[in-house]
């Protein structure tokens, strides 16, 4: 018996979060009907995963369905925004419904932690890509933005830096992890989107973005969009100890600045907010080091531990190389 | 030189709408910054076009931008909400410049006649895939949804029914279209929502869906969320000459009620607000034709001509069939 796109969606993900006055209308007729609290911004995100592009043929299932509303979560943390609604447009080659138990499991667990309700999507047949809308809600005016970055303002980076990277060069082969693979790989496949953090930061940073692409391309973003440069010190990005070794026999700072993946925010603190960063540190469950300042100057430099500037870090991921 | 997400989405995209108050922050950040008009309830849809699935390879760049936004604003049309904002997440094989002008050409076409604004999306190298997700604004409680339907209420469809099922099977060869063929063709690769009609009929409409997947599946979705049965009359059901023409060699109504690709409205009237439908009828810059009726026996029959029940009319699109 053919599996309908609408009892498709039903069956899998019926079991949203336990729901939000909020949605009026869930999955089940041609539009979701949502109530947005009075007076809030919505913030909306669209990111879109792609078998044999970001990810492999044979990925588990429920990593990948963590990880499609991982990355759109992201976004929304990036903006100080708190998650409410998402959308999942799914396009798979056939109706297999043990991927589809592992893949709903993992992206409803996510939801639910975060509160988020499925509220709709359309399942078509074809090579196999994700792509979810993710709504949020943050306070009129107060959405961290790329913009807002000035000269001698503070750079911080949550979490740590070359993870993700560092995972994905080792599953293809390149490297050989001593120990501590499998929180490298947690950290490619079931990244934690930094929501608290970026809530907590709300008034008190000047510009954020997830630096999924890396540090070095998506810091040039903010330093675009706000006319300023950026000096980053090396020495100071947070790695963990197997980042850290594989740094020591490498030297391949590039994969720690460049290669993306890693679903952590660069926030960008005026020195007068100190006080108030100090005061709100401890809530924010995840590291957050100071890593360099904004300069007048454009660019972002990094500058290695003799002083000087380092370059030929291989950017950021781009599409369409 | 790389084009990058960020360029090409700026580059082809840059001339959305003129823009509306209700857009804080479009393209260009991690999200999209929204602001709905206090008290509106939000009608949010998602729907994909797959390459070889939903469109054969080489299709018009141009009339797909059209349809992949013409196909969601449907669905907005088929809740009487008014559409405004819509997130891109396009995937393609390699970064295009032709296709993505006239892809944009005929997304942001269609986008503006209907004050939509562009307001994010992603851009992923893979197989050819189009994901959109569109916005829309509705007053509290006046949503048109499926379920509203009860025994004695009318059945109406806009526009013309089988227009598009034929115009895809002259194009795969299996019928010669006499005259007429551009006509059909451009109902099937150039739908137009519905909006006026689905708007004007708040609080006239007691049920409506869209029937892109064909008007006996598309109607049986009303008469199970609405726990009651219809009875179509086939004669009643309002064809173009083409398809009348097709009729009489074929006797094929299958591809008139369940070939799918019409983005039209079937809406359910009670019978008391039939003098409020008649002061609006004029206005509703499409057909609207009476087609049947809600009775209490469930499924949906057909009856033709004779009075008698016709049976083997194959049902809609189904996907993973």
């Amino acid at each position: 018996m053919p599996l309908a796109e609408f009892d498709l969606i039903r069956e899998f993900f019926a079991h949203s979060a336990a729901g939000r006055d909020d949605v009026v209308l869930g999955v089940g007729d041609d539009c979701a009907l949502l109530q947005p609290a009075a007076g809030m911004e919505l913030a909306v995100t669209t990111d879109t995963l792609v078998e044999g592009v970001h990810f492999s043929n044979g990925a588990d299932p429920e990593a990948l369905g963590h990880k499609s509303l991982a990355v759109n979560l992201s976004d929304l943390a990036a903006m100080g925004a708190t998650p409410s609604w998402a959308s999942l447009a799914l396009t798979m080659p056939s109706s297999d419904r043990n991927w589809l138990e592992g893949f709903s499991r993992g992206f409803l667990s996510l939801a639910n932690k975060h509160g988020v309700v499925l509220i709709g999507g359309d399942t078509t047949s074809g090579p196999l890509a994700i792509s979810v809308t993710a709504h949020g809600l943050v306070k009129p005016g107060q959405a961290l933005r790329r913009s807002g970055a000035a000269v001698g303002d503070q750079i911080y980076v949550t979490g740590t830096l070359g993870d993700a990277g560092l995972a994905l060069l080792a599953r293809q082969g390149g490297y050989t992890v001593e120990s501590g693979l499998v929180q490298l790989e947690q950290r490619l496949d079931r990244p934690q989107p930094r929501l608290s953090a970026g809530a907590a930061l709300v008034g008190i940073a000047s510009a954020a973005i997830d630096i999924s692409d890396g540090l070095l391309s998506d810091l040039g973003h903010i330093c675009e969009a706000s006319a300023t440069g950026a000096r980053l010190s090396l020495e100071q990005l947070p790695t963990s100890v197997q980042v850290k070794s594989y740094l020591q026999q490498s030297g391949d700072w590039g994969t720690v600045v460049a290669a993306g993946d890693d679903y952590e925010l660069c926030v960008v603190v005026p020195r007068e907010k100190q006080a108030e960063l100090d005061s709100i540190k401890s809530s924010l469950e995840c590291d957050f080091s100071l890593v360099g300042e904004i300069v007048a100057e454009s660019g972002v430099n990094c500058i290695g531990s003799d002083g000087d500037v380092v370059t030929q870090l291989t950017s950021g991921y781009q599409h369409f190389d």
